[in-house]
């Protein structure tokens, strides 16, 4: 049998992302998916019941959004490695959006998560085709950083109360700390014993066990595979635990009854104030998710050298969602910790993901029962030690030491995050990251010039022993003009030259200007209008090839009272050729 | 006497602005700045009662908020022929912010006006004293300019219910469109005659009245001050022919009786939920009455050769406000045909203010009763002529022509003013200039370059005849790197390499690279190791002195696993020499 066999087996239409893949599916890759997929699977189960817990829904809704969201990833995404799937920050956003809609009334709470993902799935596809995908950047690097460690947080504080045995409310770290301290006295010590014990078995796995394994025959890659599959382990055993030991009695929780069978497919009811209400956590939802998704997805095609089409991740992850609306399920994305595992268990292609699926599909229908009598707390700690990974305090001070704006921005999406919520922290983080680009970019640096004496350039008269006209004023604006900057730098220049009575002329080195706005074109005008008024007449140079295109459409150049000239050197020697020194 | 003997005549703190042009106030100032006063009082007497009913305030509000704010920027501000009172825009802002809370309610409506004016001055005066000017900078000019062309139309239109003697409601054209449909049964003709009549001499007075007066001995400026006075003259005979003819039985509507005497001092009473709710327009009302003040005050200072500190404008506005607030007033700001009024009028310092301030102050003890019978279509026919002359619906054409982001962004304000209300307006506004220009920024132009042959320079492959490395890929960015392009630039410059495998280097020209952000480092270093991990090596060349510094403040030197050259031509020198032209 030819290794070509296998192709084009199924009649998809070419618009199809899958059709891609499937067209040259070698026979070889099907193992390779299938394993993958196996040890994916035995990875999802806890991850998916632990972050329905977490996004506060039934166990089934985890592995319901485990199921149809990877099929639709799989056909419609362009990641060949992407790991689709319920990830911790999307679940948390889940939990705090649709407590604030519901009100304590928990149908609404279930309803809201399913209208979440479908919300999410809708702006999600709508931005893949509106080819929207750039609207992501409004999330800068320091605000997703900061949110996603300030998440990690959160989400760790609020597994406590599965480790304590006790009810924590809230979605703040000082919410979560006060109910804390008032329950003081209610904390349940069997739990606790059973949680730590299970914390510690976890975080020795990421390190000890490794070592440990590395030292028998398994290869690096097999040994690092099988200390990921620690959390399975650590559920199995306490499973036992509860069983063998009666620790129920004791008052350990544990995830009870789950409905087994595949999910139905509906949609969630309408409910037109509902829907509005979680438009914004949606589209909070769908950039994280993308986002973070994106990248992910771009690291591992890197290794293959494949790419990504971010437009069709959008795309791919919004029939996801909509896959996890219609299936009862609640918001997915592309999860970093399972997408590394497919990836280093060899993974193929999407197939694998599809597998994954059927895995899944299998546990629910077969295999629920068993978790009935599985802690609850071992769940927290597969939380708590997935997301104390991602938390990364060392990040702050990095990238305060880079750029001052950039670790404020971050500062203030932590802050935001912790203290007052993820939908908080983050709309915080994007609006201090806009303003401080706009505060950076509107103080512009600007050098005055002088003649290195003998030649034709001009340098910063602050750093460098140059050669200075009396009557003429030159300077170099290294930024673009427009909006943020342009008034600033009107007076800048005004003010300046009305501290010299002896200049008569100012010429602006445009060299470092890739725009002029429509803004900046009105100082201009302005500044021209206003220095002829005081006798000083105003000059460009240097001026850009695209931003001289734009110049010549507007009146500017008839206005200006001085003229353009190609280089600085011919704007000296046309205004003050006295000053110019000779060459040497 | 010697002309200095007034100097120093009153102990004023040399921390107050006004310290500095009384310490060399000059005698023979004294009668230029009060007979500028004595022409401004005139001007101001009817529009400070035509503001107060477009602000939907009694009359009387509108001479308090002419007299106290007036000397608040005298002491203050750092204009010295600004003059501040009550203007169009500002006064429909009000009146919509206020009608929006008070619910019909005209006691709230009342408090609310005050309460703005004292919100307002409390911000500036906090924006002042925080050095946060620069955030007027978020109003683009494209913005402010379609706002208040649109803002002008909008009041033209709202002034239709007094020139055609119905209630009209809304804050929008459309609402008071449907509202002047259905009421087209009940207008009342004389009214509308008068007002025609009125609206039609105001606009020959504008035009034909100066060239008539240019026809006389009169000198051009005393002529053109002459005709600015046209709205005295007919406030006089439209008064004088509704005593005569007794048109108040024909049903003109006059603005009554207006209680005389000076404004009482006292603080609006607090109320936290009106006062939260007028915040946001309160801020509004604060940066776009700072933006048009600032600019008329520097565009009259920049005639004198003087010059304007923002923050201090900042700090006198503010105090206006506050004055006004205290004296039972609603919002003001520096106004532009008054201060250009003032200005013509020769008025050489502030003192013009507080003189003309003492003039509507005995205007409003003595000479009330005469405006009993002033009909309101006079003062609508005063505020359409003037408003109209804001309207400049040619610069959408031109800034489109100019730049397509900057007249999307007017268009936008425009739309959203005139059918959303000047709130939504603005706001749309903002943000789509902000959008806008993250959008255009975030897709820089990126030009492949290849070397002029002979020579050290590189050229854009597609503009050139040049000279290219088959390994050596050669990207110069016309743009700062930072978070809105940062993961765009990334894919774009990765993508490139992975459709010609034949290369294997990547230098980037980052001469035109003003700031390099902490997304952009971040985006570098994965482009960095993707390029690494595709087996291409990436490289810098010519970046500038500051990025340079701040880049050395990173691990990314270290990481980068090519080098940062000095000039690009020593890139090529070091990685492809074969393919570099010899010298002609």
């Amino acid at each position: 049998m030819s290794p070509a066999s296998p192709r084009r087996r199924l009649p998809l239409p070419s618009w199809l992302p899958a059709s891609r893949w499937l067209a040259d599916y070698q026979r070889r890759d099907l193992s390779a998916d299938g394993l993958a997929a196996v040890i994916v699977t035995l990875m999802l189960i806890p991850q998916s019941l632990a972050y329905a817990l977490l996004a506060g829904v039934p166990a089934q809704m985890g592995l319901y959004a485990s199921i149809l969201p990877l099929v639709a990833y799989a056909l419609f995404g362009s990641s060949r490695t992407l790991a689709v799937g319920p990830v911790a920050v999307i679940s948390l956003m889940t939990a705090a959006a649709a407590g604030q809609v519901a009100g304590g009334d928990s149908a609404t709470f279930l309803l809201a998560t399913t209208v979440l993902a479908l919300l999410s799935g809708l702006m999600l596809v709508g931005m893949g085709l509106l080819r929207l995908g750039w609207v992501a950047n409004l999330l800068s690097h320091s605000v997703i950083g900061g949110f996603i460690s300030a998440s990690g947080l959160l989400i760790a504080a609020s597994q406590l109360k599965h480790l304590l045995g006790i009810p924590l409310h809230g979605d703040t770290l000082w919410a979560l700390g006060a109910s804390l301290l008032a329950q003081t006295g209610r904390i349940q010590w069997t739990t606790v014993i059973l949680g730590l014990l299970t914390l510690a078995f976890l975080f020795w796995a990421r390190s000890g066990l490794k070592s440990l394994l590395a030292r028998t025959r398994l290869s690096a890659s097999a040994a690092d595979l099988v200390s990921k599959a620690a959390p399975v382990l650590a559920v199995i055993l306490t499973t036992l635990a509860v069983e063998g030991l009666d620790l129920r009695r004791a008052g350990v929780a544990t995830v009870g009854a789950i409905p087994g069978g595949l999910p139905a497919l509906s949609l969630p009811a309408f409910d037109a104030e509902l829907w509005r209400a979680l438009l914004l956590p949606a589209l909070l939802i769908s950039l994280i998710g993308f986002v973070e998704s994106v990248s992910v997805a771009q690291t591992l095609a890197a290794k293959r050298r494949q790419r990504i089409d971010s437009n069709a991740e959008l795309t791919g992850l919004g029939m996801a969602n909509l896959a996890s609306a219609v299936s009862g399920g609640f918001p997915v994305t592309g999860g970093f910790s399972r997408s590394v595992v497919n990836f280093d268990a060899g993974a193929r292609s999407p197939l694998a993901g599809i597998l994954t699926a059927v895995g899944i599909a299998l546990t629910a229908l077969f295999f629920t029962p068993w978790f009935q009598a599985l802690p609850k707390a071992t769940l927290a700690a597969t939380i708590i030690v997935a997301v104390l990974s991602l938390v990364d305090l060392g990040a702050l001070a990095r990238t305060w030491r880079y750029s001052r704006a950039d670790g404020l921005a971050m500062a203030v999406t932590m802050a935001g995050v912790l203290l007052m919520g993820v939908e908080v922290g983050v709309i915080a983080g994007v609006l201090s990251s806009l303003l401080l680009f706009l505060w950076r970019t509107g103080q512009p640096h600007v050098a005055e010039l002088g003649q290195v004496p003998g030649t034709e350039h001009f340098r910063n008269v602050q750093r460098h022993q140059v050669q200075v006209s009396p009557s003429v004023l030159s300077l170099r604006v290294d930024e673009s003009l427009y909006f943020a900057n342009a008034r600033h730098l009107e007076d800048q220049i005004y003010d300046c030259v009305m501290q010299r009575p002896q200049i008569r002329h100012v010429v602006l080195l445009c060299s470092a200007v890739n725009q002029i706005d429509a803004s900046a074109l009105d100082s201009l005008e302005s500044l021209n209008q206003r220095l002829g008024d005081a006798g000083v007449t105003l000059h460009l140079s240097e001026v850009k090839g695209p931003v001289m295109d734009r110049l010549r459409r507007s009146p500017f150049p008839k206005h200006l009272h001085g003229r353009i000239f190609l280089t600085h050197f011919d704007a000296l020697r046309a205004l003050d050729p006295a000053s110019l020194a000779p060459p040497p």
